[in-house]
């Protein structure tokens, strides 16, 4: 098992069993990625692989996008972890308060990399996607923890945005046997 | 001026001159704190030196908490610095979304220390210690980057919740001339 996976399993973010997810749909692993983030010594990890991605991908952004609320600590560690500043931008208005749609400096032109917690039809990455690209930025690539293989990637393809993941739900279901 | 003072002025984020706030009253410096905790190094730092003054006043929580949005990745940076695992807490309902209004575990009877970024009267920061209050949480103690001191030191007091900044307004006034 990797060190992602192990570190996953013992913080108690991924489970191994049997699950009915809330689409009815039948899974033998369960994910709550929030058990990973609010861990100090998995959001670590995370923040050094997916630095480590980064650098390997050759990809050099002038900012970080973490999508509200769950992405939002990813962003800060990785921030951390390559120097690069970050914003925190709300997937849509009903999330929006008294805040801006975006919190934190960007500027038109800037290259933004998005970064995800879990990712399955990657509808409210898009729409925070979208909403970057009207503040006037470029977004090129997206990455996430994890990647359910549910036409993510698909998606993001189709509005240009290449898409990685530090592990698959296939890997993952692998990993277990 | 203090190195978190020079490093606020050097992001941005506190800005010296004549201002009028929407409150409609004078001030001579202002601040836009999401341009430090945005800003990798400034994050970094702020979470050390709350995390040096955490060690100082012998305060040992056993989770940290961070008001929904701006006080996140102040929670998810102390956090890493000192290895407590940390929650994000909603302050209403009207931010709530699909979230529940704690994200992270959290169990009954858990010492929790408060982290926010710029308390005035800490108004939020008072919604959020009832609702961690109501799962259970024991919370003695805040602790925030700025202190406007404008009735928030009194204001916990009153819900008996020990207040503490790295920095204070007349400090910042102070250090200015």
């Amino acid at each position: 098992m990797s060190e992602l996976t192990t570190a996953l399993k013992d913080c108690g973010a991924l489970q191994f069993g049997d699950f009915t997810l809330a689409s009815g749909a039948k899974s033998d692993y369960y994910i709550d990625i929030k058990k990973a983030s609010t861990n100090p010594k998995v959001l670590y990890l995370i923040s050094i692989l997916m630095a480590e991605r980064l650098e390997r991908e050759n990809i050099r952004p002038d900012r970080i996008a973490g999508v509200v609320l769950g992405s939002v600590p990813l962003a800060a560690a990785l921030s951390m972890a390559t120097g690069i500043p970050y914003v925190m931008v709300r997937k849509e208005k009903k999330d929006h308060g008294t805040g801006k749609l975006i919190e934190g400096d960007l500027n038109p032109g800037e290259k933004v990399l998005v970064v995800e917690d879990v990712v399955t039809t990657a509808g409210s990455s898009i729409a925070a996607i979208k909403t970057l690209r009207e503040a006037g930025a470029e977004v090129e690539y997206a990455l996430s923890v994890i990647d359910r293989e549910a036409g993510g990637e698909q998606n993001y393809a189709e509005i240009g945005v290449k898409f990685m993941s530090l592990v698959k739900a296939s890997e993952i279901v692998r990993e277990k046997k």
